[in-house]
């Protein structure tokens, strides 16, 4: 038997929205670097950057049928995450899909596999995060489950959670963490801001960072080149 | 003795355009999923989209040498389809070549090895699909055959058939099957936009195509998350 | 112990900036096809053509304490060079470090290692050659030495060599041979241009190389598609 | 906080020692082509073959201290599972730790990153699946979960499950499934044992199946070869 | 429609035993550098080396219903070719279909996909090329074509042609070539066998080839390493 | 001007002989984790552990002339490094270089490109790290430097350097640092047996390395796993 789990607890939806304003790096940094996604998983453009809470759907090799059933389970603010049951790498997901999560709110896929249309993808800014392009597509024969524990691009993701995409991967906040974590990202960011300031001014990091001494003390040195030969 | 083919039969022009209108995933879909070249054929520059007929040539490994007898056997329309006789991924191809195809008409390229001056190639707009980027150039030492059947990207391309290349990669069709596939391509796209606007609007596909009976016949149940533990 | 070379002797600047208006397949060809960095060493966007003095500096696994300390060597007109001790792929560098090396006039950065905020640094213009990306971040515990030869994409870099990267990838020139192989890429580049004019007029390869009777000398044949069977 | 989880509700002992008499693709196919971990998970050598119970522990990228505290948690029959916490290459496994597991029964190591000392673990005998070889080493600097879920080669690992590893891969088998699995890989191997035995005495499939009306019916022909032009 | 071509013309049965005792290097430095299957065909266990005559079987994507149907045409001293219409890594092949194979007198397969059951298909001696090893397996559902032109490893291969392989990779032989090709892969080994005996008796390949002359004419220098700085 | 530098340096003939009784792995430790050549370096078969002084060899892309010009270079406890100029997979060695290498008492190959005839080199026992086999030929065309400094895996190799290679990998020793890293190898091996002898004997790491206390310090709990929901 395969269920789908409906009216899922979701991470706060202003929390999630609220990881927006940061990127993967920052929050993988700000939850003690765990939960990143693999870096095969990479956008099918540059530039987006979004942040919603996770629905979740396996997909058996090469059947893309759950997909369909996910998109019903969606609502706006959500991610949806796409996870083979085996490894695969055909294109699960296009331009008519897509069309059908944009209707609902939906900000992004992630998926573990391929993917095509991407032309498409592009022009009507609906991101996607994958392992590769793909333009093999898949059938509609066997179920499995909808809005259980996945694992995407390496990472474990629970409904609900947050996910968060840009240039630089993906990354999952626990749906219990996302507060602290979220606190965490916006201290880490404003003092990043702080920093970033002084270093565009010309500042050297050596000296902001109180380096130069640290440095020494673990023995490095400072001399000239030596004359050639 | 290696031979150049002269005056190929090649699909009807008109045929060939038609293709322009159609993705690589719709035109691979209509074919009966044959014909797809390996993900590994990537676009320099994305948003490229084209059709035509090929013009197919050999290399033997680190030599373009064949490549500008090729030119020759090209006209406004063709695509010209290069592979290497072992594998190779130094870098056959840059501007200067891409001068002469354009001046013929010619409308991309699709290697299966290296390309260089890519930056020059994205502004001229001329298009190619390759195994990889590379400034490694080529010998012109040793000859090979032009119009014979080749394979590129784990695909067999006879001279005449039809290429078509968008940023979900390239497939090839058989020259005789051109007519009948244009029309199923045709055909599926027309559905799909149908259907597009359904699910634009909002409609579920479960609804759409009629999925939620034999979904529930597989044995899919739908219920409410469990409580936390 | 670990040592930071100062004051170290660059090819002439004039010579360095030069190599600005020519791309890295053509300066791989005028200096006899060396240096060439491997084809995984890839531009974080498109479009990035930089040439440059280089200063180099090693990164223990994990680890971008280094990379504050070089930043310290840089002037004016330099490109970073940043080689692991080891095999690594984590994310050494964002965007906190560009806006340092902007401070002082670095023109990019070419690491055998992963970069991250690269939306970042494709918004402040901040050219980067990497393996790859990547969010994992790293720790500041353990020296290494700075301005030392390093290996980097699997190509000598000395400090103070030139360094030439666009879409093509990355090519290194000795400091010493800096004139010489400017002079041979100009020269290059002229005949190109005189060349490619003739070209793109429509003239064709085979012509104006006088390729035919070679190819014809080494068995070459030309004839008619035979008829279908 | 982190937390070693003792005690762990293992699978049947009986029932995961049986499937020590079935490969990898039989019990994969025999509970429904679920569990399967990427095909980057290779054996260290050949002719290995073994099923026991997973204790999992989670790894910080490049610290391979957790791994100590998980030995403590292994008992006869076990098979570790180590997954780091983000994607990480480095050699956290030599035959130091092999040495503690086999002297507590343990039967094999899988491992989602790089392992070392791969000579010795050869002679002593001790089986690892593993993404790589690397003689990167770790530190010992950080805390983590030890029998908590794990991802591991793309597959999720609850503590307690069963793991079953030869020359085709690794498979995870539920602990509350692993009663029926195991029944389904035995009657697999039976009905398979008889057609072997009737393929061997070379009956074709193509009769033994009862394929050919099948293959009729989509279409298939058997004619001559056509004779040569 | 498909179709099974029966009866197909091989190469003389002698000539393609007569490549056992060459090489895969040997023979495609013979045939002047064609027909190499890319790199990425591996064997799956060392020290096979076979010599046969082609069938070819096209199997669509995770579909190995085609492979039963190729076995009838199969008989002494063929070996089977494998090739997916589209990209695809699945498990096509395991060890009844090499029962089954070995009835009937076939030397080994070649696949341009997955095989599994690698340990028993070592057990039995029965050699495979394949792209990966996997366990994930297939369906039977679709048909296509027997004794086709197929693309596999990158080299195109017709029925009836000749296939060595050996731990260096797989080459393919075209029918008509196998006479002179035989004779010219024997003269290369009687030569090097010549070569070899000198050589590993000490005399230099400096001196053997006589390179000392050619290799100063093109510059090279020999000359003390300059004393230390 | 291209050079072969004769009667180098080398490091002494007994310390680099005395690195044969340590692993990779434990010699990278020993000399604080630098010097490792990337994980691609694989040996052609398992079991093979050397260590030796290194020749060093430049080849052009797709020419292994300079080898047969190192062969003269080399002497009885020497082991060839090969570093192409620029990125090539080719297969640039063969039995016949083989047979040259062992009549002059040369260890092994180490080759940042294709090696081939790898059964032969398997049965006369001459080890080799590669990063790919492939039966692709090279031509005898252009000279390049020998004994001058070069980049193999990543790693920079100086002629007379110490290699030491086994199943984990390759790593380079500098020359003037032979002696001392083979002292800390040493004692780090005879810490490491004392500490096998007591793990095997069943002493838990958690004890022999008093890491329970330090654990606690970060943070880790023990506790049984909760009961099941």
């Amino acid at each position: 038997m395969s269920v789908v789990y409906q009216n899922i607890r979701r991470a706060d939806a202003a929390t999630a929205d609220g990881f927006k304003d940061y990127g993967v790096a920052t929050v993988h940094e700000a939850q003690g670097r765990k939960g990143l996604m693999a870096p095969y998983m990479r956008p099918i453009y540059p530039g987006a950057h979004i942040a919603g809470t996770a629905v979740t759907v396996e997909v058996p090799p090469g059947d893309n049928w759950m997909i369909h059933v996910a998109v019903e389970q969606c609502r706006a603010g959500d991610i949806l995450v796409v996870a083979p049951t085996s490894y695969c790498d055909m294109g699960y997901f296009g331009d008519l899909l897509a069309s059908s999560l944009m209707a609902r709110g939906v900000r992004g896929l992630i998926i573990d596999a391929g993917v095509r249309d991407v032309a498409d993808l592009t022009r009507m800014k609906f991101p996607v995060w994958s392992k590769c392009v793909s333009a093999q597509g898949t059938v509609k024969e066997t179920v499995a489950n909808c809005n259980v524990p996945v694992v995407c691009g390496g990472a474990l993701v629970h409904p609900g959670d947050v996910i968060v995409a840009d240039d630089d991967g993906v990354v999952v906040v626990r749906r219990k963490e996302a507060g602290p974590v979220l606190a965490k990202s916006k201290a880490r960011e404003e003092k990043e801001a702080a920093t970033r300031a002084r270093l565009t001014a010309g500042e050297l990091g050596l000296d902001f960072y109180k380096f130069r001494e640290p440095l020494a003390a673990k023995g490095l040195k400072w001399m000239d080149q030596p004359p050639e030969e």
